[in-house]
């Protein structure tokens, strides 16, 4: 009899995350783990980015969903090389996963690989997936209680992309205070505010991404 | 050494449902499980509907986030009895907590008792309460593909509440698409459209738990 404890299972993800990383780093290609709500906005913030990095990073993506392949199709129209996982009910996608997936891509075309985790804000925050950059997508319709609700994911990730500011006048939501709550968790991380579907802030993230991913390079 | 299995976890949270469920006949106490994502306006609509309620039914509440107790502080608020659990982590509630939640509350004053679960379309679905009804709330602004991506927490369920439609104008959302997509899912499943902030289609949906409450009482 075999018996695997969560910890252990929890150790064999770092490692492979760690493995992952660092065929990542061999192949040169630069890493996000995406996360954030159902609906948060992360595929069309994700098409907003690299519409704005043309010529300047080329893209991949593998989409993690519990079903379907919705968001698969999306980046396929716009011709950028993508996985689906289908996570057949896991709740968050781990290392093992990405790894899979990964062999999918040829690495040699990519240098800004986007990893859009299931849509979830608590099961993502537990697995590292061998990013170098995790980022959370919170949109404005969601409240802006959710860090202190939260907490984990935004203590753990380096920026937050609060979305869907164009809905700002007809919401009861308040960008300082969800940017006060998640400067305590984590004091270092970047936060931005933008409309994918406007256009509003997405140079800013795509400026710092390019940065990001520049800097690693050099 | 105690070896407990995942689905030997599953067949007991089943067996401790079934208790809750027999306590709360018992003691005539309707019991909701309301399910959605974070930020997909769950509190407010309960804040929505016992207001129109009042005087009909009276209602009680367990609050379940990972942290935190602004949903619970919200029910205090407006004089609703209220427990908040707090999972440290976890990202469903379980049988298990609400029954000891359950033990905090005076179940005599209650008619209608909404446990509102930790904001995740997916873990809340495994896991039955006891409850008599499972209603999934589900805001416009999370996007009319979300029955694709997360079928199980529709299927299960009786109701499917749409939130924030005073947000319509200002989304690209097909309440007809969710509502196909849902009634394959559940093809008995009743379907709402509300906005919780203008009052919209709150009396139906308080109508229609009256009538549900009000026939199993007889």
């Amino acid at each position: 009899m075999k018996i695997v404890a969560a910890k252990k299972i929890l150790k064999m993800n770092d490692q492979l995350a760690a493995e992952n990383h660092a065929a990542l780093e061999a192949a040169g290609v630069f890493a996000l783990n995406v996360v954030g709500s159902p609906g948060a906005g992360k595929t069309t913030l994700l098409e907003a980015l690299f519409a704005q990095l043309k010529g300047r990073l080329r893209p991949g993506v593998i989409e993690g969903d519990i079903a379907g392949s919705i968001d698969a199709e999306r980046m396929e129209t716009i011709g950028v090389p993508v996985v689906q996982i289908n996570t057949d009910g896991a709740c968050h996608l781990d290392a093992h996963m990405v790894a899979a997936a990964g062999k999918e891509l040829d690495l040699r075309e990519i240098d800004l690989l986007a990893i859009e985790n299931v849509g979830n804000l608590v099961c993502t925050s537990g697995f590292d997936l061998g990013e170098h950059l995790r980022i959370v997508v919170l949109s404005t319709s969601e409240g802006d209680d959710k860090a202190v609700k939260y907490p984990a994911i935004f203590q753990g990730s380096q920026a937050l992309v609060i979305t869907k500011i164009d809905l700002l006048p007809y919401l009861n939501f308040d960008a300082q205070r969800i940017t006060a709550d998640v400067k305590r968790l984590a004091p270092e991380a970047a936060v931005f505010q933008v409309s994918a579907v406007r256009g509003d802030g997405i140079a800013e993230v795509a400026d710092w991404l390019a940065e990001k991913c520049g800097r690693r390079a050099r």
